[in-house]
């Protein structure tokens, strides 16, 4: 963490200073705001958390029930989203309070006596090296918290507005500014029913399933209607099943199956269960379904182990509902070269899956921030409107892919195990399914396309283990001017910057005459640089476009008095030197990220990260009038 | 973490619920309370947190000041003490917001031109595998933040009574209770010199190095007086200075000598500046030193590189003086058998150091955290008052043991480097002294003697990485219930329960007949089992004794089925079962504890650790009796 570089501030340097015509108890909802967001689940709770830290741009976030989740809901969050949450600063507390996915155990009926199960086999939840981070289970209500306390500790002091439903939007394509009329209806004690009305430049529905934001635009989810009913529970349960603490995927012979997933705090286990076939069109609400049932189906499935529950703290039953809206946001199709989108839809609004995929709750929050970095820089006016045409462009194609992988894994579970599955000593389906899509469940798939803001494939040899399209997959380094041991990827901030990674070719120590110094050279000082033509006047010269550089040498045999002076960039009201952008590999722990990441040693490479953690882009050091194109593709120079 | 185990309670786990009788806002002194704590130093704030997790007991802490400090004073952490952090539960909070110690570099005047000094060598700041913490740099004032925190989060919602002082107190030995009569003074405007008086069972005086508790018992600092004066400044630099991000010593020709600390947040930085020698008896204050003074000095010093100073943040001159008192209670060494100790001094109360060992604050808090468990247990009826005495005799030989290395280190610093030191490659006095005692500076050269609560050596052999009397040091482990890997250490909480490691002979999968299931079954069911001796009726089985063992096999190898009944214990209002008494060791990462702390292989050991994370013995695995007979020593048995 940076800080104390204005000048000292005691306290806790994660509560940032609050920014000027900002107030400790936001004001009332105004008349005006630039972006209202729609519900406060994971999607709209990530978009706040990160539009909060710009207080130059008016956020509010309306809430139709009347305070935050207590419990129930997801609980899956992906390697992928921890390393979001990263990016949040609230990572560590997730490590600390959740419960950590390490192995999954597979269980089936018991071929000699199938009304009893047995472990069919375990694997690590994870594959090695898939992510620095791992793959966590944690109460969506507490996953909330923590972005509440991120947009608390804003400089914006940004909290929700409960009680205020959203009720309908007109989009007014003529108005200058704030186009979008939003009305909203109290739904707090004595005021139901009374609206008012707020103008937004943007308007992002992140209100579930059931969006009325996504009705206003006339946009529908389309797909499988639910066939297939889940129960479940959350539960301080006591058993002899040896597996509670793991989490579990157990097929029965004829009782069903059922997913254990240990929850954080060593007792609290959740369970679903499958229920049975719903008649074609059967809606779940109209079965008289109890956890008394759901427990019951447990205990069937489970036998010969005992199962008791002592505690029943949430439960539902959840069908399955494979949906998916055709376009994100409120522009036609045909009319995406016409007009700019006002209104967005994220997380369930646009798409839903089942449970049991782990997807709903870590889809939803990488919609948010695909969509928050894009929105700060138009609003910041750093990026044209354009931009956000992307948005939908990227996450539709990521739902639908998605969604098919869902679909298929939960055909998968509720299928019945053949009888010789896994006889021989061969795998389960089950288990080979799922150590397959390991990348899936783990968030690691998402592809960006290339597009103006990500770039084409033909020096991706130059950096073979950074996927362009691809998440940024961090690595370990040492930060040379403290020997600090960290990871790379954890430069990297929910802050709405760009990141250059200039990793050296060989010999290159940043000297006279290195690629990285002529690289750095022409990014301090080039009439055609893009820290020069897009780096405002009065911002830090890498408050746009951060670049780092990351040399093969050891830390101790590189010198910080060599290195070129982007690389100790002057910052704040005191000009101070921030030493945190020179990084040599790991060494000593063997774990060189050259090697991990198939960097080309002769020629090093420049890698372009997305302020949402994806690779943009893969370059020559010497390809400077690439990177002044490429980011021509979609920053505006500054006045 | 464990929690929800007496049913699900929403939000952030880390506020424990309030206990009955206490308030959310706590209610003025009361006239009587159980233990008085003077001063909210390092010292007093560990106490308090310490004694906060137990509700049952009154708890007070009085401070001088009107609140609490902001900046200044101490900042170095010790390993040692970032492992007492994690036991409190907020190491992860240090390492996000601190400064790592990664590295020490050394600098030397040039022989060729010795106004100009030059590096001379850097070594990595600790010792591999000394502990599983770095030593960190964090401001005294966050860390009484983070105390501060665990106070107003623990059951009892302790928070200081600011603005009163410590007047005097006197000890009425024949009282019935509550024998320590304290008068205070109120601080606070308008009733300045207003004075109240509350009866305590125990006054601890964590008051500082004028301490008037310590005045109050008739004991004395007693040492050398300050003839050397070190002036110390937090200061936003600007430098070329290219090792202004490690901690570096430097040692000028003629100029003196600075210690460079970098600091949090990745720009501020303390730097100790030697000052003239002062004439014998000459006292600081009496010399009228500027800070502008100090920052021409380290110009000086740091010849030929630039040193600017662009924001002052604090500063100050601080004379060495290794002083120490005598005995850190009220008891006469000659009536030590008769009357049992009411009034405690702890932290610089008692002993001072020159800050350049970074001793002073980690100390204090090692005091405090030896002494808080002692006060629990006889507060809770779990052992006599008797062991009380034990906290003078183990802390004044600590405070010793580190003065006279600190004496010996301050002087090594103020030397002048002979003209010689470090040529022909040899490494200079500086830096071999750093190395060879950097035990001393992570806190790590701490042993306490054999005594009721330590064992003697007999059996050390078992256990030969685990010194009887040191720290537990901490080793990887994987938890067999859910596969998660982890320190072993970090099973101790600062909850002041003891611990009984049991870690498994060869073969030993804790089915019958094993050595492992013997001890278990001894120590759920014999009658002279500590577990059933000493654990209150309505206490969980591991309430006062927890018990967990270690095996040597892989974690997948092992059955939860097979485990003794112990080893899964029941608990909480719904009777479930802790699943984290079982561990493996981490053969996948080649670090297996078994090896890394020469357990005995063939015949497994027990290894007792304290509530402070000190091994108080070792024994072999059959020794029940001795089990039986080391708690006897100290425990009370219940009612
Ligand atoms: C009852 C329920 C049970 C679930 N169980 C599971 C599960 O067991 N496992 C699993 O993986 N996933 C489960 N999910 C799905 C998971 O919670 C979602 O995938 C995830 O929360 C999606 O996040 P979101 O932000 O898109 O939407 P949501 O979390 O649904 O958030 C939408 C928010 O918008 C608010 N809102 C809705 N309409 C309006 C309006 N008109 N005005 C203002 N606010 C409005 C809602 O109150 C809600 O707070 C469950 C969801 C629900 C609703
Ligand atoms: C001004 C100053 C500068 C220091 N600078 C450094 C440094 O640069 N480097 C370093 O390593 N260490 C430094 N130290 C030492 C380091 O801070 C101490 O070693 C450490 O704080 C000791 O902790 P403690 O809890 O024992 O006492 P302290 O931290 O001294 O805490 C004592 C507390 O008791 C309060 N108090 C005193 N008398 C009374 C009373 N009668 N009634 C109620 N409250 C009372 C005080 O206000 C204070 O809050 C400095 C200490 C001081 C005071």
């Amino acid at each position: 963490m940076q800080y104390h570089f204005n000048g000292f501030r005691p306290g806790d340097p994660e509560i940032a200073e609050i920014a000027a015509g900002r107030s400790e108890n936001q004001q009332d909802l105004p008349d005006k705001v630039d972006v209202l967001i729609v519900g406060c689940g994971p999607a709209g709770l990530t978009l706040a958390a990160q539009l909060s830290a710009f207080p130059e741009i008016s956020t509010r976030i309306v809430e139709r029930k009347d305070g935050p989740l207590e419990k129930g809901q997801a609980d899956g969050v992906s390697c992928r989203s921890m390393e979001m949450f990263n990016a949040f600063g609230f990572a560590d507390k997730v490590l600390k309070q959740g419960y950590w996915v390490n192995e999954t155990t597979f269980w089936k009926p018991d071929p000699q006596q199938p009304d009893r199960i047995i472990r069919n086999g375990r694997v690590q939840d994870v594959e090695d090296g898939l992510s620095e981070m791992p793959h966590m289970i944690l109460n969506q209500a507490r996953v909330h918290d923590m972005y509440l306390e991120v947009m608390r500790n804003s400089p914006s002091r940004l909290v929700p507005d409960y009680s205020l439903a959203f009720a309908d939007l007109v989009i007014d394509e003529d108005a200058d500014d704030y186009p979008v009329l939003v009305t909203l209806e109290r739904q707090d004690e004595g005021h139901v029913g009374e609206t008012l009305t707020v103008r937004a430049r943007y308007v992002v529905g992140c209100d579930g399933a059931r969006s009325g934001v996504r009705k206003a635009i006339g946009r529908e989810l389309l797909g499988d209607s639910a066939n297939q009913a889940w129960g479940v529970m959350d539960v301080l349960p006591s058993t002899d099943f040896p597996d509670i603490r793991c989490k579990t995927l157990i097929q029965s012979a004829n009782e069903g199956n059922i997913i254990i997933i240990p929850r954080e705090g060593g007792f609290l286990t959740r369970l679903y269960i499958e229920m049975d076939k719903l008649a074609s069109g059967e809606r779940v609400a109209n079965r008289a379904i109890t956890v008394d049932q759901l427990i019951a189906a447990a205990q069937r499935i489970m036998k010969p182990h005992s199962f008791e529950v002592k505690d029943v703290v949430w439960w539902s039953v959840y069908e399955i509902g494979q949906r998916l809206t055709d376009k994100f946001d409120d522009v036609p199709e045909e009319l995406v070269g016409q007009r700019q989108p006002r209104v967005f839809i994220a997380g369930d609004a646009c798409h839903t899956h089942s449970p049991k995929a782990g997807q709903g709750m870590n889809v939803s929050m990488g919609d948010a921030f695909n969509l928050g970095w894009k929105l700060v820089s138009v609003l910041t006016g750093r990026s044209a409107p354009e931009i956000l045409h992307s948005y939908s462009a990227e996450r539709q194609a990521v739902a639908q892919d998605l969604i098919n992988f869902d679909r298929e894994w939960s055909r998968i579970i509720s299928e019945r195990p053949a009888e010789d599955d896994g006889a021989n000593g061969e795998e389960p389906k089950f288990q080979r399914y799922f150590i397959q899509h390991g990348r899936y469940t783990a968030g690691m798939s998402v592809t960006y396309q290339p597009s103006g803001l990500v770039g084409t494939s033909e020096h991706q040899s130059l950096a073979a283990g950074f996927p362009i399209g691809e998440r940024f997959h961090s690595a370990p380094v040492i930060r040379v001017a403290d020997a600090k041991p960290m990871e790379i990827g954890h430069t990297i901030l929910a802050d709405a910057r760009w990141h250059l990674y200039a990793f050296a070719g060989e010999g290159d120590d940043g000297g006279d005459g290195s690629a990285v110094r002529a690289l750095c050279e022409f990014l301090e000082n080039a009439r055609n640089s893009p820290l020069r033509v897009y780096t405002p006047a009065n911002g830090a010269v890498d408050s746009v476009i951060d670049v780092r550089a990351i040399f093969q040498r050891g830390f101790r045999d590189l010198s910080i008095e060599k290195m070129p002076s982007l690389l100790l960039p002057k910052k704040g009201k005191f000009c101070l030197t921030d030493y945190e952008k020179i990084f040599a590999p790991d060494l000593k722990s063997g774990r060189d990220i050259f090697s991990m990441r198939g960097i080309d040693r002769k020629n090093g490479a420049i890698v372009i990260v997305r302020p949402d953690q994806y690779v943009a882009h893969v370059l020559p050091l010497d390809a400077h009038s690439e990177i002044s194109a490429f980011f021509g593709g979609f920053l505006l120079p500054v006045a």
